[in-house]
């Protein structure tokens, strides 16, 4: 069957532009304060306009898409919740209650949720026709990796389109990908161990919250998987045999979003795995990404290397959901702000500095 | 003269309480996500809570103050700018221009500028009557630190007060202190010398652009002024001596805020400097500080550490006016947020984790 070679990605435009990179940056030293002394936040603006390709950047209607799926793998005890947890946070999500909910609220994002694969029955659920659930279920959870891929080739694919679809004329410039899905940090440490060649101890750590011996277990399971799939090694592959769902789903979000030239915004450690295999599947994805946060689950560090990433904040996070992501946003508003609000020194008869 | 004994603190609460301390753990430990996974947010919440002495922490109508001055010390050639640029910066932030205002625009945060002795003469301005423009003004500039104090003792307990006065019965229960005058980094880092007792070498830096010759001209001034006033070790003798007097403002202002409860939000390197000198006036002041962001201005990792400080931002700026403080203001409402709005586990009908 393998390799895998049915996916083809969408055109990805290349966002450098020496121009324009040079306009935005006059326009950011001509404001009003000392030559860089806005940080970081002036390196932003300059990002979000070489994104959005303009001098006068700004972000619309922005929408959280948060992916739900289950996990085959977790029967062998990698995650320190039941996967019973992933339905109860859905039905938490559609009820206001999580932090998602709550940051979404804050800022006016528009927040979905999307079941990629939750081992639940909604249709037969109160929460059936709930507004904000889409069903792109594929399979109830993710097939057991330490036996057989986590998803068929017609399942991986099938995922991707979906997650191209969600996002496929959405609304609004600006999309954050969350997940919800007990035990997806061991998917998502998998496909770093493969996708980045980075010693699979390195990528893993304590998810919602192993002990040291749930940790050293979680370990013996993914190395046993890694060594059962070592043939899956292009990105196509890699995803089919590691899973999980929500991750595919959401690659496949990333790739759709980036050919429309939307702001990324990435949350932490399972969103940049999913944007690590978008990368791979569709290169020049990553360039429209915002790194919205350091999350302290261990891989995550690895993950940013390799996708030359400096995140915003490092606020000690590892809750997933886009919650990092949602935290940082107001960044995002206020380096528009600076670029198309402050006054420039001429605008204000400002003195230069002494010479 | 010396040493000056005038100036009498307001009463100060102590926000220690290990039941509330307790109650507030619990709470945020009993919502739907991994115990402590929303990591700085979940002890900013708790922080918030204590300040307030509430569960349910909340802020509301928040205030800036921008407290602006001019530096007897500029003549001697200790910044990279003229003086003259205060005032520019001033009439800037009343004509909307500065980041500051681009900020509290963003955040719904009531600015104010206040004359705390710029060498100017707004009152034959266009801009005597406007509404954002409180004076203040003790004296045009500080005196010259390197021949005779910064301010007489007259002129730091008016400016203390005056302080004081700004905040007495102010809307809102959060304050941000921001700044603007040429030559304050020179003011902050003798404060942070002399009240911290570091070497004034690590407290200076290139505050609004200086080069290597300005930044050693610079530190061979600011070593002269300290031994100039090498008897002003008391707070109030230090303040007095070396200046500046929108510091002396801002100190006055976060204590009367601290006696009030206020959430203090505090900035950068300048803010940080007026909380240090606050805190050695009328101690317990500091309980009430948030700390926003670290400046990369050198000095500002000494002040951080003798507040026994953890800024929220890493954002590599400098640029004072409480640009910092109100960028990280949606932050403190994401804590509020979280603690008030999301649900429990119990509420949520969610398993716990596994024994």
């Amino acid at each position: 069957m393998l390799p895998l070679t049915t996916f083809t990605a969408p055109i990805i435009a290349n966002i450098e532009n020496n121009e324009l990179r040079q306009q935005l940056q006059q326009i950011i030293d001509s404001k009003t304060k000392p030559l860089g002394a806005l940080g970081r936040l002036e390196t932003l603006a300059l990002q979000l306009g070489m994104i959005q390709g303009t001098t006068t950047p700004h972000i619309n209607q922005p929408q959280i898409r948060v992916f739900a799926a289950d996990h085959g793998l977790t029967k062998h005890g990698t995650s320190a919740y039941p996967s019973a947890v992933t339905a109860q946070m859905v039905y938490n999500f559609l009820q206001g209650g999580a932090a998602i909910n709550v940051l979404a609220r804050q800022h006016n994002i528009e927040l979905k949720v999307v079941d990629a694969g939750v081992d639940a029955d909604f249709a037969n659920s109160p929460f059936k026709d709930h507004p904000q659930l889409l069903d792109y279920k594929v399979r109830c959870g993710s097939r057991d990796a330490l036996t057989e891929p986590a998803m068929t080739e017609e399942e991986c694919l099938a995922t991707l389109e979906n997650g191209m679809k969600v996002v496929k004329g959405l609304a609004g410039n600006l999309l954050i990908v969350g997940e919800m899905g007990i035990g997806n940090t061991s998917a998502a440490s998998l496909l770093l161990a493969r996708l980045g060649d980075v010693p699979i101890a390195d990528c893993i750590g304590r998810g919602t919250g192993l002990d040291d011996a749930g940790l050293q277990h979680k370990t013996d399971i993914l190395t046993q998987v890694l060594a059962r799939h070592n043939e899956a090694q292009s990105p196509l592959d890699a995803l089919a045999a590691l899973g999980g769902l929500e991750i595919a789903m959401m690659a496949g979000a990333l790739i759709q979003a980036a050919s429309e030239r939307r702001i990324l915004l990435i949350d932490g450690f399972i969103a940049s795995s999913a944007l690590l295999a978008a990368e791979r599947l569709a290169p020049g994805v990553a360039q429209y990404a915002i790194f919205a946060h350091h999350s302290v689950e261990p891989g995550h560090a690895h993950l940013l290397k390799l996708l030359n990433a400096e995140p915003l904040l490092d606020m000690g996070m590892r809750l997933g959901e886009g919650s990092g992501a949602a935290l940082a946003y107001p960044l995002l508003q206020s380096a528009c702000a600076i670029i198309n609000e402050m006054a420039s020194f001429s605008d204000a008869g400002i003195s230069e500095q002494n010479s």
